[in-house]
Parts: C-alpha cells; sequence; structure tokens
C-alpha cells in the first residue's frame, strides 16, 4: 500500500520529527539519502523504519535489523524533506543511548550555532580520529537534517551527545584528561603545547568564543596564531587545524 | 537625486556585474555591506562608486580617493544584492592589477567549485599569512558576491588571480619553488614533509582531487591521513589544515 496523503497519521508522526521537540520526545530522528542511511546500516544504527518512494530498491543496504518499510507517493516525500529535490529515500532512526569516553581525545563545542558548521566539525572530528564529540548548551541540535547532511555519515562514527560542558569538563580532569580551551588570541599557540596522548579541547562558538568559566577550568588556553591581516577564522576550519595540529607527537 | 527606478541606466550597469561575464567586461565588481567595503577601503582597493539607501552614513570609511556616491531607494538596491536583507550599502571596485608572487608560500586551487569555500579558502590562506592564491581553470569566479562574503575581506588582503596552473607551476619551479601537491590519499602525509620556506601547495576539487597533470609536475605528493571512518575531508576544512600544517619549522 503506498501512503498518498499528507494527513495519514504516519505522515503526522513523521512530521513531528523536523523540530527539535518532536526529536526529544521520540527520541528519534530523520535521515535523508542512500550516503547516509548506508553509513546507518554501516555503522549498526538502530534505523526503525525507512520511507521509500516507488522504485527504489533496499536490497543493497546492510540492514542489521530489517526496519519496517513505508512506501509513498513523491508529494508526500516532498512533505517531509527539507531539500529541494528529495532523495527517494528517508529513515527514521532511534537516538543512540549516551555514551562517555573518559579517556583518548575528545572534542567539546561550547555554543555552536550553524548546522554547516557543527556537521562539518564533527565529519573532522571523526576524520582525526577522536573518540567523542560533546555539545554543550546553546549548540545547535545534531539531529537537525543540515547538520546530519554535513556529518556525511560521521555522526554513525564516532559518539555525540549533549552534555553540561562544566561538570563533564570537571569529570574529565578527574579522570586525567589535559583539557585545552581555545582563546581567539592570548594563551599558548597550539603549535607550541605539549603533546598529551589523553585530552579534551574546548572550542567557543562563532561570535564569543569559549566561555570565561570553561576557560578558567582549563589546564591550558590555546589559540591559533593570525599571520595575515584577516581577524579571525571560519568556526570549523579552526576546528579541523586544532583537531589535527593537537594529533602531533 | 535619488536613483528611483529599477531602468535607470546606472541600475542596468550595476546589475551586469552580477553574472560573471559582465564583471569581466567591465572589470569591475560588486561589493556589498559596511565590512567588507571598510576591509577594501583600508587595503586602499580602487573602489569607484559607492551605492547607499538614504540615511546611510560613509564619513567613516577610510577612502583613499573619494567614490561617486550614489543614493538609490530600498527597491533599487533590493534588485542589486543577492541577499535577503540587503545592508544598505554596496561599491562598485575595479579588479586589481594581476601580481604574481614568485616566493613565499602560495596555494594554488584546481576547480574548486563552490563559493563558499572557495572563499573560507582564501580567509584561510590570509589567516596562515600565504602570499597570494592562484585560481585554475574550472574554479569559480572570485569576484561572485557569495565567494567575496565568505572571504570576509580577506581577498583585499593578498593576491588573488585567475591562472593556468600547469604553466604556472613550470614557472614557480624554475624560481627555485617547491611544489606539493594534495592526494586523497598515496603520498607522503603531510606531518612527514621536509620544511620549506619557499613552496606551492595545490589543492584539487572536491569530487577529483589534483589532476594527474599536475600531480607529476609537482615535487612531493602529500595527503592529509584519515584516522576514523570518514570518507574524506570537506575541502576548506582540509586547506586549512595544510595551510597551517605545512608552515612548521
Amino acid at each position: 500500500m503506498i501512503i498518498e496523503s499528507v494527513k495519514n497519521q504516519k505522515v503526522k508522526d513523521w512530521k513531528k520529527l523536523q523540530t527539535r521537540k518532536g526529536r526529544e520526545k521520540a527520541e528519534s530522528y530523520l535521515i535523508e539519502g542512500p550516503h547516509i542511511i548506508e553509513e546507518a546500516a554501516k555503522a549498526e544504527a538502530p534505523i526503525v523504519e525507512v520511507i521509500l518512494t516507488e522504485g527504489m530498491d533496499l536490497s543493497s543496504y546492510p540492514f542489521k535489523e530489517s526496519p519496517i518499510v513505508y512506501t509513498v507517493t513523491e508529494k508526500v516525500m516532498f512533505e517531509l524533506t527539507d531539500t529541494e529535490t528529495p532523495q527517494g529515500i528517508m529513515a527514521v532512526c532511534k537516538m543512540a543511548e549516551p555514551v562517555s569516553p573518559q579517556n583518548g581525545k575528545l572534542l567539546l563545542l561550547d555554543a555552536i550555532q550553524d548546522p554547516g558548521n557543527l556537521g562539518t566539525i564533527i565529519r573532522t572530528a571523526d576524520s582525526a580520529g577522536y573518540d567523542g564529540v560533546l555539545l554543550g548548551a546553546g549548540t545547535v541540535d545534531p539531529y537537525n537534517s543540515k547538520v546530519l547532511r554535513s556529518t556525511q555519515g560521521s555522526i554513525f562514527h564516532l559518539p555525540v551527545r549533549k552534555a553540561n560542558l562544566v561538570e563533564e569538563v570537571k569529570s574529565l580532569k578527574q579522570s586525567g584528561m589535559h583539557i585545552y580551551a581555545t582563546e581567539v588570541s592570548g594563551g599558548t599557540p597550539y603549535q607550541e603545547v605539549e603533546h598529551q596522548s589523553n585530552f579534551a579541547v574546548i572550542l567557543g562558538n562563532e561570535a564569543n568564543g569559549v566561555s570565561e568559566e570553561l576557560q578558567t577550568l582549563a589546564d591550558v588556553n590555546v589559540y591559533i596564531p593570525i599571520y595575515g591581516d584577516a581577524e579571525s577564522l571560519n568556526v570549523a576550519v579552526a576546528a579541523g587545524i586544532l583537531m589535527y595540529g593537537l594529533l602531533r607527537s
């Protein structure tokens, strides 16, 4: 049976996942497009439902457990997507249980507001082999469709969860993690800090940087030197320079 | 006198600067908003005309030579901008004479297509203290309004020009510059190359990377290791990691 009406109760339920509130209530979120659904399936993320337009083939997806499959009209699909050109396949995924890495390399984000920046930063944390990303208050919801798209599937490769950063930093310090907070200028150039194997780096938001409270809690405040005439770096670029820069031995 | 009609000849001339062809013919381009116009003025870029809506104040801009000032209605301004919320001030800037740095640190871009990525990369090259950016065939026009906006004014801080990258690389090699081409994988990790003071790094496009011809011409092919499960890095982030990474002594 094909779901044709946008007033169908299933469609109404899915549309609720377009808002943060709806996602938090259902503890679920929507992902869209073959690439990210394949990444989710490979990572054994809990995909519970798949929504297809007619003619889409599901056989190549490595689902661990078979999801319930719904076929919908293009009109219904258009209601569910926020893209101009829907890709014909979406899925409903359960939010993962929060995990708390207490060693390795962590990225802590203090109020990153742009969805594209957040997604790109999560993708870079995955690339750089970080063990988790913690999102402080004021950070955009990681299950926002634009964030998910920008992660290119990396959201399924490492733990990403909301956290109270002040509490988290206190607890990480007790576990022996070294804490870096970034400043716009002042502190130590990131190239000059001593190498650490277990550390967390806190990155601030586009306008205000890391909060004073977090800077005070950190072991070292670091910054990326500006050698030219630019006023600042894009926050996703800064995150990449720092995350890779702090890996060196 | 306030220009009220979108059919006014000046308005028609300005609108031609919204296309690459029009900009190349007039050897001029439009910039928008107080921040970038201030950066242009500070850098003594050749601003020939300023377009204002009523009530905008020009006195704080450090223009080297006074531009001709036109006042327009909000309707006319809306015709000229590609933003949702015009900032009330635009300017017409002459394209700079191409300059050719033959030493220092250069970034060469082979077919970067996304305007936001190109602008962010130019901003990062400025931050990292690079001496110029050369744009190969297939790279988006740097005078595109989205590129200019993403540069945050850095387009005025270092030479950015179109070039035949193959010819350019041959000439740079003769000047004793060391040439790095980036690969997606293979080659030498960027962290392991020997430090150079005078070098050019070639970055490829989002999908295909650096052309084979340029890779063959390069002294060393470098790549950014992926330590996690991501397939690739965003090209603007990769540019930042490499540009800063190659600075180390």
